[in-house]
């Protein structure tokens, strides 16, 4: 029996094969966001099992778990790894049509050349085998990435980061890019004044700059801004409930920081305000260094607050929101683009309602200054699957150009998440050749949709990004 | 010529074919959530005619005719049982692609027998036959029940009712168990005080609780869900437009109550806040005695003001709207687990563009007590047909497990409303197979899959609810 | 090779061939929504480039062009036709899956007879090509429009306008019907008190009625909407960002009008209120009148300030909007239905995410005035493509009756965009007859189908605007 992940799975046609086998297969991959930990990365890190590799930190592993009805214990518990394991088996079998499915089998195969599939008859077996070929070298953090023709990373940052796992990676003479990303949400998160003042002055102490008013803020991360640049990143992050853009005046702004700095509790349209101001500073720091600006909106975050007291954030318990964002989307690109300070941007949405809307309004902000400079980001989080990517990319084909979206990216902590890069070749060779088979794309066009797909796989982000 | 309606109806491949006719077609039928009027079922009741059975009080039929141009009077008014069939039948050519021509003569086939598609040349030929057949023995409300292979039903009920057909029905023998469901939506409906005056004293009646206050008020609703459970109750509904989560305290609702109570309006903020807090009684109550809560939220009602007036709710006037509630539905379902009390829960919505937000979010709450605890619920109302079951299974399987799901309910009135199982059941296995025929499923996994489509035709249902 | 345009293009099954070529191509042109320039018409304007005639005034290729990072110059600023046609060409080949690659070749073959592709390669030969044939008389607007078989077309009108093009086309016994269509949108335009002054004292002039208060108002729209009638005018237009349904007073009305005719700025809540008023009055003309009401709500216009302040409104920097208006559209149609002065009427939104909403919505004030007097209407603006065609077709179908669609509209100033009722009508073939394949149509119903298709694509039209 063919295996399960073979050659050609989800590879539909002929011209499908042709176009995944000849022109995206073997492309490197730049993973331009995901969540590494840079340590992981200097110190060239050996796995001490599947488990740690696979269970460590996934939580839509997690969150499929628990919807299996697993205990916590087994999840993020003290339960032993070959216990933990033992469960996740036990669930793969529950997650037929799930992403988990695939991904889980992508990696065995891959990864470990394992072509059964798991379930509890064979966890046994596919445990001992992994674990024994995680401790040889060849399964280290930096040969997992060599093994999957990575080309480069970027990492997720705080300005406050000393980036020294970076720097050691670097000068270590690792020939993959590691590079780090800008991502100030904690110099956004005025709704704890407490929690901010502390930021503040981690702030201060890393930048050299003393803070003690909104200007001084702005100099400092413009001082660590400028440090990243000097690190190679070139793109930021930022992690939103929604767009904002508040109408607000300078001295407004002064006095919302003194207000907060001071330790005192921020109203809602307060806090709106100051973030709009801020949202524009790192626009126009972004767009003053050539940098590409990536906007995630749209979670809902730590819905269940007994398992947040109990295991904190970033464990399995958001989800997608609703909040409208249409208008002030608009507002802020149209004031950075009014300042002449509206950098590359990357607009990625949670809630796939939204999808039309999106593509539609960064579309609004293209010009001549790169090609495909506004762009309406791939699938993300919930969205990272077949059914999630074939929408984006349909959207983005209706409402812009295709040709020059810039793919994928793994968003992960994992560095065996890589296959998502050959699932989503695959995924997109297979859709575009769906339209070459009905007609919708003539067949004289061959040469231009193998470039189209070179380009989406591998060209269009080494051009955008120039890292 | 096949009929329309064969054997492989909507089987579009051999597996799915096997799926079906091996693993779902026979299993009982569990319609755990519907609107039979319980008398008729008590009385055995006897249809004079098709145009009964069928026009009677069946909404999506009216609407279908009332956009075809044929008046009202055909509709809901004084024609004759011949002439609203007849009407009908000038209809059905007319609804091509709309579920309703499924419906219909999926309904004369397995019911009847009948072939023929119905349209005016077939219309009274086929009026004659059902309704000689409809005066047989064989075509009473009991043996339709029967003739489908129903096991359980489970009616909407207030908890003012008496369960006196209930209580008949089961007394009398019959071996489907006819169950009552909780669904106090009138406990909330505070927006009118005399209506709501005359509610409570319907309640402190039947309930034998003295009410002057909020909690007597909660005394005498729990001594009626202790009278549902007892009579076999285990699950609840509740009708919303959207979610409420205001936050409240103690002191505020007991003076709401007292102001509602006392003959004068509430303001809007107050109507929200005592419906929060009785939501939160409501979840209590469910989750201490185990049952399921459902929560239908997204309609809005009775838009057609004219037509209300004529002839009054749920006569075909309603529709979608686009209101929002992600933030309140999270506090709602948090607030609850956060009291270790959230029962097990099934939310369905109305307006598709929420599906992925309901998926994600219900998911947060999934735990260990039961698996598939959180359920997104079937296609409801307007999307209970293939593509709204095919869109609702879909971002299941994505978001969640689908092989947890507690499958198909009909929210029928009607006797002959059981084929939407079957149709349900062909769209599953096709849906499913589909996935084996391209590779997205291994076929090594067949038992697995055939397990799963007994689970959700049939197995989840009984587990999860336990009647 | 086959040609990419070729006669079965889109139609994937013998069905869909049989029902396009048999049932649906020959048949006339109803264009009952376009925005023609009426002075073309009545000039038989010729056209001096396909430059002029494809780039002229075509937002969707602007767009395509800026997304490919083509400098303004060239799109709508002062490079020649040659050079804005070159950039054009290097712009199709990364076109593939948007709808602009369909449309262009689409235009090419019906238009010119040219079946090669428009790239680089091409580009001089195809513009020598269609420029030498735009010379010949057979190019003229009047002998496109016959070309392409148009009975009727629709234009876009001002209330203040003379339509005197519309009486010079008449009476120059041009047989193909050249109406205006009503849109009143400058008369809602309260939130520049300035300019709307000026349209008022416009209004006055040409109805010939003193306008000093808010009923003078109506009296002189209520003239100019009988010239349109007598013009032939039987539909009306709304372009809106949401529905208008607050409450309001005629005393309250009244004095907002006094307000904004004496210069002074408006409140929010009294645009609201005013807007609410007007689409009443403009409601109940139309009913008066007989005529359809369109409206067409959820762009959010003139994103880029920048661009606006360079080149003016409608140039390709609009998009959806996520505003919610459920609530409101229900309210606005009561209103009118409770009055007994609801037109027909054709509700078209842009967002997708709204489609079910709208077409349930709608639903609720059908009646046997007209079947399908309510229409949920034809993909618009972003939608006007396969995939928002195919959608609002499916949804239309499975929320009401797909059999009474008055089918597909232009939208465009463009002489050469009738290919776009092709495209449609290959779609909804196409869609309709997969159905058949599938068996979820029974293809004993052929005739019916046969018609269904015959009316979608003339006929409904036809009946339901009576022109």
């Amino acid at each position: 029996m063919k295996p399960f992940i073979h050659e050609d799975f989800l590879l539909q046609s002929e011209t499908a094969k042709h176009l995944f086998h000849d022109h995206a297969k073997n492309l490197p991959i730049i993973d331009y966001h995901c969540h590494l930990v840079p340590k992981m990365v200097a110190d060239d890190h050996k796995f001490r099992s599947i488990t740690e590799l696979w269970l460590g930190g996934d939580h839509y592993k997690w969150r499929g778990m628990r919807a299996n009805g697993v205990p916590e214990k087994y999840i993020t518990g003290d339960a032993s790894d070959w216990e933990k394991f033992q469960k996740w088996a036990e669930t793969v079998p529950y997650t037929l049509r799930n992403p988990l499915y695939h991904w889980t089998h992508l990696e065995l195969k891959t990864c470990f050349g394992i072509e059964k599939t798991l379930n509890p008859d064979t966890a046994r077996e596919i445990y001992d085998q992994c674990n024994e070929m995680l401790a040889k070298p060849e399964f280290s953090a930096r040969n997992l990435m060599r093994h999957y023709n990575v080309e480069a990373v970027c990492t997720t940052d705080d300005p406050v980061d000393s980036l020294e796992y970076h720097i050691a990676t670097r000068e270590s003479g690792f020939e993959i890019k590691v590079l780090p990303t800008w991502r100030p949400d904690k110099a956004m998160g005025v709704e704890n004044p407490t929690a901010y003042r502390q930021y503040i002055e981690q702030l201060s102490q890393v930048s050299g700059v003393s803070i003690s008013s909104f200007n001084d803020l702005i100099d400092a991360l413009q001082v660590r801004h400028d440090f990243f640049e000097q690190q190679g990143c070139r793109l930021s992050d930022h992690g939103l409930e929604k767009f904002y853009a508040e109408d607000y005046t300078d001295a407004e702004i002064a006095s919302i920081f003194n207000k907060v700095y001071g330790g005192h509790e921020l109203t809602e349209l307060e806090i709106d305000k100051f973030r709009s101001a801020m949202m524009i500073e790192f626009g126009r720091m972004d767009a003053e260094s050539d940098w590409a600006q990536q906007f995630h909106f749209g979670p809902i975050r730590n819905n269940n607050t007994k398992m947040f007291k109990l295991i904190g954030p970033d464990t399995g318990f958001d989800s997608m929101t609703d909040t409208l964002t249409a208008p002030s989307m608009g507002k802020y690109l149209d004031r950075l683009n009014s300042m002449g300070k509206l950098a590359k941007t990357i607009v990625y949405n949670l809630n796939p309602c939204f999808n039309e809307m999106v593509a539609t309004m960064v579309a609004n902000f293209q010009d001549d200054s790169v090609p495909g400079k506004m762009q309406f980001g791939a699938g993300w989080w919930f969205l990272d699957q077949k059914d999630g990517m074939e929408k984006q990319m349909n959207t983005l084909s209706l409402q812009g150009l295709l040709s020059r979206f810039v793919g994928m990216l793994t968003d992960s902590r994992s560095f065996v998440s890589y296959p998502r890069h050959e699932y989503f070749r695959r995924i997109m060779c297979n859709l575009i050749a769906r339209d070459i088979e009905s007609g919708e794309i003539p067949v004289s066009e061959m040469k231009r949709v193998e470039q189209m797909v070179e380009d989406i796989s591998y060209y269009n982000a080494k051009n955008y990004f120039k890292f």
